[in-house]
């Protein structure tokens, strides 16, 4: 079984890589698609009126600022559209996909984070109406049901929290914690750059391999959302996933490039 | 089993038919919520800078103009944002609710209107390049599949073409083909009107009850939106549907009372 994650950001062509899920898939493998949504969600809110905003934490990550106005953003680009126009594409290549949130069926389950620390302009500070979180559980169940009547998934990264709010969560932690809690071969992520760099504008140093246990050494090398890539692979890696591929999702064939070893491969 | 549709114009309160709907799962009924978003893709394609129009068939029916920008609005609006909350508002209620368009694993397929004839103006036009369709095949294996296993599918009106092209497709139609594949007892269509009227400014001209052998007789004091209730309610009723009711959305208890034969029942 291979999870495919899809880069939200732009200049990600989905119907090239949709269409080497459906080349794999007719040639018999299992593959659950999950999707970001990051570049739709700006389009959306900038014409909406209400420009995104992101903000770091205190822990060096960024993340997007989710009032409940952005979620309700954030579910009609990615959810709404993102994800129907997916399941679309793959329905046109003969693929019999089925698009959920994790909202469907509690898919993805996690706590909402009830207060946030961020520097802002240098100081702390703590948000509390943000619907944010992390995936901690996933209705595998729910994912065999539709595979084992012929069904693709296609998942949109919105969990549903304990507290049953639909909360915005990271796609790249999300399509790990899938990956894990299926036991999947390999997660295969997509963005607009090679893999991870030595050097974020030479694309000739990147690194091909990296074993599992050697993650930490090159954490310094990641930067932006190019982090959240490494720490969602790390813990996949440690719940039981086998490997990471990370790689460009701009290409031609980006799959099978990456099934043969492109990117940089973690395992 | 009972398909309830839940509408999609001004002032329907869904968290109130929710509170229904979960009631009766709790008790063990089998429910299939189809809704509809037609206020809501207003709100969304004004507020993106393309409002809404409409154009009238010959046949008198009234239909959202749906180029494929619209398409994406209706995607957004109906399966990203209603859908995400009903959803959501079900689970919260202890309802393991699942969304899905009919896009979804083929759930509605239907045949794209390559040309549609329409009244402007007082003259015929013929437009070509719209998204519209009508639902001529459920997957009531999907349906099953689901309910089997314990969930609720909720049901957003959006078809797949039989050329895989995402289509705008009519709730009560939608609602009532699906209540026809599934043989279920009772269709129960809210909306924001008591039932079918014969004077529509009166609400105490209430039509209580109607044989469906005599439905074409009452077809008269159907306008607007309530025409293709009817029709839908014809269609479903020759294909084996028990029964339809058609019922405020907007009083306490909407689904209960509906249950008790309050609004117009068609059987």
């Amino acid at each position: 079984m291979i999870v495919v994650k899809i880069g939200g950001s732009k200049g990600t062509d989905c119907a090239v890589i949709c269409r080497d899920v459906a080349a794999r898939i007719h040639a018999g493998d299992r593959i659950v698609v999950v999707h970001g949504g990051s570049h739709e969600t700006n389009v959306l809110s900038e014409a909406l009126g209400h420009p995104p905003r992101f903000v770091t934490s205190v822990s060096g990550h960024e993340s997007r600022r989710t009032e409940r106005k952005t979620m309700e953003f954030f579910m009609m680009a990615v959810a709404g559209k993102l994800n129907t126009l997916i399941v679309e594409t793959l329905q046109g290549l003969g693929v019999d996909a089925v698009g959920l949130s994790g909202v469907d069926g509690r898919l993805l389950e996690g706590t909402r984070k009830d207060s946030i620390k961020v520097i802002e302009n240098g100081k702390r500070k703590v948000i509390r109406d943000d619907y944010t979180g992390k995936v901690e559980k996933v209705n595998t169940a729910l994912l065999r049901l539709l595979m084992d009547a012929g069904y693709t998934p296609v998942i949109a990264p919105i969990a549903i929290s304990t507290n049953h709010e639909a909360i915005n969560v990271d796609g790249d932690r999300a399509a790990a914690m899938i990956g894990a809690a299926l036991g999947a071969d390999n997660l295969v992520i997509f963005s607009n750059v090679p893999g991870l760099l030595k050097d974020i504008d030479d694309p000739s140093s990147l690194i091909p391999q990296i074993p599992k246990s050697r993650l930490g050494e090159f954490e310094k090398y990641a930067a932006g959302r190019m982090k959240k890539k490494l720490l969602g692979s790390q813990e996949a890696l440690e719940r039981g996933l086998k490997s990471v591929t990370l790689c460009d999702g701009r290409v031609e064939n980006p799959l099978m490039r990456a099934l043969e070893g492109h990117g940089t491969v973690i395992s």
